[in-house]
């Protein structure tokens, strides 16, 4: 079962897609559940698929928005994966953590934006684990309870501005920088997570970043526990789990995005997430409601 | 005036506070303003205040909430005063800056707390700049007409989280460490930022920082411009500002908060903000309403 959050004729809405179409949950219970959070909040009970025959809509009459355009919060990791040549005595104690604003984010399909201020946007192709039920001093062996399930993040960064000083903030937080979608797989629904997922991120279709879930330095459920020790997580906060190497900064000579170029980053039991490159100031506006 | 949030048996609203004590503005127009952050983004209209003549309640009848609990963001600059013994050649060319959660706010009065994972808890005393009008690239020049009003926040960190890695993220967003309060007051209210207002943090009655905000590196319209070049801005944003030196790691030997300790933070024209020290355990929840 995949789950969209979108927008049809500017309209928010979410819904769930199959071979069929894609049926508009919201539409259909806007009350209990306005929107696919409130739906995560209230345990996304079985019984919203009971009489669906028909899809209401197909994938081509709507705008995909944010998996989660609203959530609470939106932990990120720093790069995460153990590479051919990583020295374990490097590795740091603790995961590198940092947030994102939901104003950054944009769905499948949606321009990433090359800011007026830059010409260092990069690519960092990550999975995405969005929470289900939520809960403060979560251990790990309780963690993987509070998964509702997986998506696809291109935590697409503006390397100067993320190096203006020590922290992160500016260079993660550009409009239009945080792609995430096209939808969100349940966790029951996906392949063990300890066997892991193979993840590629492809730019105009040449291979970036491979590598495969399992090879996390720090993993899913340690990120819970570790996060839920200083804030509470809520039903439909996103922790993205962080970045292989092989994104353009990391390259010889470095790589970034221009206007034109495509992103794409597969995950395994996902999909695809794919998202152009426009200049800031071609680009349309993109802002999903955040509250 | 004085704009507050706060629960009543614990129900939020907000309202305004007087000589004459408090009127509930969110009991009476809960249509249209059900929030501060509604209220500031329609404009803060004074038609609000017509008819008012008895308080509604005291200040003692309520319990202070952040002054905005759910603000779209919280982005705070790290030190950001000229010392007497500043080099200007070692002055970093942008500020530091990093984000906080909505979830690790407390009003005035409510427990700092001291995390179980933690004997490092530290205090900062900061000037919180609440924004009005939003927007996104927005001049220095223009700045100034898009802050709504001034606060006070303790920016209270957990140092040892903090530097769990080169992000400040953990450290600076555990529950009950946010102190933002008593109130609002409006900046038509306060004199001008650039003459400064003295700022002053005790720690049980002893002074421990005391600057002036005209004193800050990087001051309020270029951090309001600079924050608007990367994320939209919107009514009720949180911008704090950053502290001067003299909290507890600074100090020789270093002091850490612990539990019974007050800590008051003054800001000329607008008062003290206080908040007393409790262990984790032994803490009442304070979690307010985020979305």
């Amino acid at each position: 079962m995949k789950f969209v959050s979108f927008l049809r004729n500017g309209t928010p809405s979410w819904g769930c897609v199959d071979d069929r179409g894609l049926f508009d949950l919201g539409a259909r219970h806007s009350g209990l559940y306005p929107d696919l959070k409130s739906y995560i909040s209230g345990g996304m009970p079985l019984e919203i698929f009971t009489g669906l025959r028909d899809a209401d809509l197909a994938l081509t009459d709507i705008e995909l928005a944010p998996v989660i355009p609203n959530p609470d919060k939106i932990v990120l990791a720093a790069i995460n994966y153990w590479e051919d040549d990583t020295d374990p005595d490097k590795v740091p104690s603790y995961p590198v953590l940092f947030l994102r604003l939901p104003s950054s984010q944009i769905g499948h399909g949606a321009p990433l934006i090359q800011p007026r201020s830059s010409q260092k946007l990069d690519f960092e192709g990550e999975l995405a684990v969005i929470i289900g039920q939520g809960g403060r001093h979560i251990c790990p062996e309780q963690a993987m309870d509070h998964v509702a399930g997986y998506s696809i993040y291109n935590d697409a960064s503006v390397r100067d501005w993320q190096k203006h000083s020590h922290q992160f903030t500016p260079g993660k937080n550009f409009v239009g920088t945080g792609a995430f979608g096209p939808w969100m797989v349940r966790s029951e629904d996906m392949p063990s997570p300890k066997t892991g997922f193979a993840l590629t991120t492809r730019v105009n279709g040449v291979e970036k970043q491979g590598t495969n879930t399992s090879r996390m330095i720090f993993d899913i459920p340690y990120l819970i526990s570790y996060i839920s020790t200083f804030a509470p997580l809520q039903a439909g906060d996103v922790i993205v789990t962080g970045t292989c190497t092989g994104f353009g900064i990391t390259r010889d000579p470095k790589e970034f995005l221009t206007p034109g170029d495509v992103v794409d980053v597969e995950i395994e039991g996902i999909g695809v997430l794919s998202n152009t490159v426009e200049a800031e100031e071609e680009a349309k506006s993109h802002a999903y409601p955040t509250a």
